[in-house]
């Protein structure tokens, strides 16, 4: 058995579902890849909180500087959210010899060139898995078994919040603000719903995905993004006498040298897969010159799913 | 660049497919990947067919020991199709020290263990993405981004002939023998179509599946297996009536200690995201315990979506 230490940053939502998927797997982890995965410091300031599970309060510390230099830790998962301290705390820790696991999709965003070429000159590795699409193993897949394809487009529905929101408005004829108060009731939009609704939680995956893709850097800000706050219920019965649904699409597409992409409201044809994706989940849509069309279809977001990518990209490192 | 030397064995549709797509994205790759693929032999008897480009009449053998004994050689690509001598040839291969890739579900699925354990002990790798759902990404998911999971279903449309005839039988009300036929006119079904319509082929890379996901050895020949030979225009419309379409389904439930596994044809909600899944498309749907649902989508043959598969294989292999 091969141990491997791991600094958590952050205990909320999704570092607890991480803490959670961990324990509940860890006799199949460790029987199916032979590695002892632990979590041996977490960088935290609610100790108290009950999470459902206990934490040795020896584990938990408030200063980055405990997990950076300690030399027993080998994989430091980043859970913090937001662009800083986060993108310090990765810096520090990859410049350590530390490989980095993040699902910070607005950390890479906007700081995606210092990350990747930090790591590369560092000799650690960097992996974000959960950043995109939550459990759905899509960066794995475009860097992996598809890595022999030069892609030309990819359609994706890359937020839960507005998918449900357009789910609801098309099935059940609700206006966008009554569709928008269910999801908030039922926890598929935050009291401030503005990242979400606006596109803009999108445009950061979008971002990173054109990234990889594409070998082309487009930052959040330039990626022409409108929101779904405008749509109506006319609007909504107007696509369904076409035979389309409306979806907030993050498209990009690559033809010689022509490059687009957006993020936006866009009708899709009910005959095409990504019409058929509903309610809180979400699904790329992507063409390789060799492996033609591929959708992938899961849960974007929640933290029992993003600690199914977050752990997979430990396990992909300490291999 | 890094120079790997590759055996090829076998040039018909998917070994051309194979060859073309190397040729097609051989500069995306070098830029990508830092490798210069290179097939240096390959174990083919028609030299002579037009296969739209040019191999260098030195670079055929008929001799399998041409292959095995090139120290120049890292990877053999296997894609003879059947049992034998494809297991024979990829167990010398093998145990020469050569890595091997594979498309070939009959010989995996009756040789599953043989292979893997002979590949452990010789330090070599034995790669399979190609075998099941063609290009598109299963394998590398499961064993990849997934690994962290325990799984306890899977549902495939696994098939492209049988897939196509029931979406033609559905949407054109045709019977099962005038859809064959259309099918075998279009290429999606062979002459002699009895491997696909009596659901053998699923059979096949439903054992594979079986052994990745639930770490389970199934037989081909153990999983109760029913075609769509006998479906009527009638069941496919008893099915609508209910809101249903008739899949052919490959299936795998773990429940504990009970296990069930079988091919069948099946009523699928059209709710579901596998209902429309149509013509030659295959799809998997699998649930874990950390990731929930997830779905795959794409073309599951084909010489050029197998070949993405096979080059992803000796790329991951490669690096």
């Amino acid at each position: 058995m091969k141990r491997i230490g791991i600094g958590l940053l952050g205990l909320g939502n999704i570092g607890s579902g991480t803490y959670r998927v961990l324990e509940l797997n860890r006799s199949h982890i460790e029987a199916t890849t032979g590695l002892d995965l632990r979590i041996t410091r977490i960088l935290e300031i609610d100790t108290e909180r009950d999470r459902g599970f206990t934490v040795d309060p020896g584990v938990f510390t408030q200063d980055i500087d405990d997990i950076i230099s300690d030399p027993e830790i080998d994989i430091v998962i980043e859970l913090l959210g937001g662009v800083e301290p986060a993108t310090s705390y990765m810096v520090s820790a990859l410049k350590a010899g530390k490989n980095v696991v993040t699902a910070n999709k607005a950390a890479l965003a906007e700081n995606y060139e210092l990350l990747t070429e930090i790591a590369a000159r560092s000799g650690t590795e960097l992996r974000f898995e959960a950043s995109v699409g939550g459990g759905i193993p899509l960066i794995g897949a475009i860097t992996g078994s598809l890595c022999a394809n030069e892609f030309t487009e990819i359609l994706g529905i890359l937020n839960g919040t507005t998918n449900y929101i357009l789910t609801k408005m098309d099935e059940n004829g609700r206006e966008y603000s009554d569709a928008l108060e269910e999801a908030q009731r039922l926890g598929f939009a935050e009291a401030d719903p503005t990242d979400d609704v606006e596109g803009y939680d999108v445009a950061n995956k979008l971002s990173i995905l054109i990234s990889l893709v594409f070998g082309k850097r487009v930052r959040p800000g330039e990626i022409p993004t409108t929101g779904i706050t405008k749509i109506t219920k006319e609007d909504i019965g107007e696509a369904e006498s076409q035979g389309c649904v409306i979806k907030l699409i993050a498209s990009a597409f690559l033809a010689g040298e022509d490059f687009e992409c957006s993020v936006q409201p866009t009708w899709i044809n009910k005959e095409h897969p990504l019409a058929g994706v509903k309610n809180e989940f979400n699904a790329l849509f992507i063409k390789g010159n060799a492996v033609d069309d591929l959708m992938f279809y899961g849960k974007g977001a929640g933290p029992l799913p993003t600690a199914s990518a977050v752990l997979g990209d430990v396990i992909a490192i300490a291999k």
